[in-house]
């Protein structure tokens, strides 16, 4: 009975189980160095801890099940609601700022395309109770830093960063009413997925007012902050919204990641929670989907039962990552290959006991061996060597039995050399 | 809105996940150093994929979805059936012997109790197209080795051996029909938690021949593989049982575990599929579920529509080992906490610049920094210093600006010192 995968997974046999690892371990070093401590949760929850933060259209996407007992559960499709539970569960003992960090697996229920699967893992880093700039400028810097860790420079990747903050102003300041917001953000986001002239035409129809329109198209086009105050009539909204964004791309220029950075205010974000500074990492061929995404989302917390409380946050995917890396060369050549250190053969049947003794001793002393389990002639052990990419073969044979001595075998070079059994395995334990 | 988790899962605050990192690395280095490769597959597969290997009665424990397209789909309760669909997927190309581990997050949908939880981790090792014994008893002494890594010693913990080609053997040599042997399996898999008497009533009940109960009654009784000859009739099946297991002990033996290992002919594990040497590891209080358990399983790959290949493995989950590790005291004493190198503090407003780009270069390094975003004075910020647990405080002040110099404060002694910004950041980059 031969039972396929299901479509939109993966299967990670040692191969591609290294590259996971590799982006997996360099997520969590990057983290660790910009001081987030990792946290994880379950991988289902309630269904309906899921249409708080995203409505009743996330449920479209859910892969949902129900317990024993007939409650509606669901695979989380992103980890932030959980990490709002969590944050409130606690919210009275934790240290303040909770500066998190987690590398979820996550499911949902799309059709597969480039880029996007049904199951994969997200890095997700989030500073929650502090409402200083500095904190949304440490999310981008440590995104960029991860990214700058693999290779990737300022010729390949951008981080465009806007904030819904200043949107929310600017629309203000030219009197958009409120409750137009939401439909306004829609369209804005698709700018840049649209023609110049289909987004002006939709602008149009969507403000009937021209100078109105003229105002967003012109902010709309900018990409530098200093230009905002020269195209949008100021007000003490606006100010602020662009004091608090200068002061983020100021703190990046101090972190020295500002050849990366620019401000584009075409950069939204889709969910209705982002309450400040927006981003997305963009590959600069711009022929991929956005490599990570975030920004500030104030009333997150409060929306889930708790208090309200500042946070930012960011969350990068494998899939998009994976392929960007391996189109610019990044990935086959940095992946370690796999790293058997010693392949432990022998010469005679007499000599299986000791094969067995010192491949023991050897993983005792903490580095990798194995032996045959077919065994045959020397030769065909050290083929079996080869084929597991041992470093070096073990050879124990005439030399063992006479005065306890090892033949080391060099795989790369050939180099053969002996060396006493007790003298080996003291040099590897001060390794 | 308050959305409790779901009852039989776990939150990972950053310090249950430290234990929780701790124990899955401590899984992942013990699986290399014995010469192991990591896999790993999708949290679901076909709901059929788990009904192969354990039949219609994993249904009630499996959490059951379906995708959009109305497919039935399920969490992994396991991961073996996802091993035997990857290795026959690829059953032509992969060298062997194939010898790989994983460390799943598996679901299943019990009633939560002490030990056994809906969601958990599992430590998988197995060793695919190898009949030799000698792959048996690599599995067990990884799996020890794992264990004794941990600090448990040969007081805590026993790995009870035993053969289910033996018992099939011993059953065929006093001519129980073979239509009866799962039955018998499923009692006598029973008598380690039965009352002496009870467990004799009801095998006597099962044969009715009381030579034959006599016989089963000997056999069972005995804790050494060299005394299985002195109660069971001989025959080439029972002969060439015993010789397999010798050999594991032998192998067991060689490799310096025999401390811990034991026959135990009570050990049959529940699973219909396991076809030779069954062990489990216990600890020898006797009060936890079995830390771990495996054997040879010599069908599955056909089972699962590839071609019959031997094969033999070990599952061990995170919670019973949690709870053994607790109470010998060996997890909060070994599992490290909280790391920050160093937090980055300023006198004075005009050093905040340099705050941040000492800090930015202390990342680059690859070592861990945070600073302040409240600030305040300085005294603030070593409070805070000490809250995040950091190792050293970097001070920037006058000294800095007058000399490019930094003040070092050890958090743990008190003491200062003082050296060059860059000097400094050189001694970083050797470390």
């Amino acid at each position: 009975m031969k039972i396929p995968p299901v479509k939109g997974t993966r299967d990670f046999y040692p191969s591609e189980m290294a590259r996971r690892n590799w982006i997996v371990d360099g997520w969590k070093t990057a983290s660790i160095c910009n001081g987030f401590e990792e946290y994880d949760g379950p991988i289902f929850e309630y269904l309906k801890m899921f249409q708080v933060k995203s409505g009743d259209e996330i449920v479209e996407q859910l892969f949902s099940l129900q317990d024993r007992g007939g409650r509606d559960l669901a695979i989380r499709p992103e980890i932030t609601p959980t990490l709002a539970r969590m944050v409130n569960q606690q919210i009275n003992s934790l240290p303040r700022p909770i500066k998190w960090f987690s590398v979820p697996r996550l499911c949902r229920a799309e059709r597969p395309q480039k880029g996007r699967l049904r199951e994969f893992f997200q890095w997700n880093i989030d500073i929650i109770g502090v409402d200083s700039p500095e904190a949304d400028a440490e999310v981008i810097f440590t995104s960029l830093d991860y990214l700058r860790r693999t290779g990737l420079t300022s010729e390949d990747i951008r981080a465009r960063i806007s904030s819904r903050r200043l949107l929310a102003a600017v629309l203000g300041a030219i009197s958009i009413p409120e409750d137009g917001f939401d439909a306004m953000y829609a369209l804005l986001d698709k700018k840049a997925k649209l023609p110049p002239e289909t987004f002006e035409a939709l602008l149009r129809e969507q403000v009937s007012d021209s100078d109105q329109a003229r105002t967003i198209m012109d902010f709309m086009a900018l990409d530098s902050v200093d230009e905002i105050e020269r195209v949008v009539p100021l007000d003490e909204n606006v100010e602020g919204a662009i004091a608090n964004l200068k002061s983020v791309f100021a703190s990046l220029d101090l972190m020295g990641v500002t050849d990366f950075c620019v401000f584009d205010p075409g950069i939204v974000r889709g969910l209705a929670y982002y309450t400040g500074v927006v981003f997305e990492v963009h590959d600069i061929v711009g022929e991929l989907r956005a490599i990570c995404g975030g920004g500030r989302y104030d009333n997150l917390l409060r929306d889930f039962g708790g208090p309200a409380i500042p946070a930012t946050g960011m969350g990068m995917g494998d899939c998009v990552l994976e392929i960007l890396l391996h189109e610019k060369g990044l990935l086959d050549s940095q992946v370690p290959r796999r790293h058997l250190e010693y392949f432990v053969a022998c010469a005679d049947s007499e000599s299986e006991p000791a094969m067995y003794e010192i491949t023991a001793k050897i993983r005792a002393e903490g580095h990798s061996a194995n032996f045959s389990y077919k065994r045959g002639g020397l030769s065909k052990q050290l083929k079996e060597a080869a084929s597991q990419k041992a470093q070096r073969c073990i050879i124990i044979g005439q030399e063992y039995s006479d005065k306890q001595e090892l033949v080391i075998k060099d795989m790369t070079t050939g180099d053969q050399t002996s060396t006493g059994a007790d003298a080996f395995l003291t040099t590897l334990r001060s390794d």
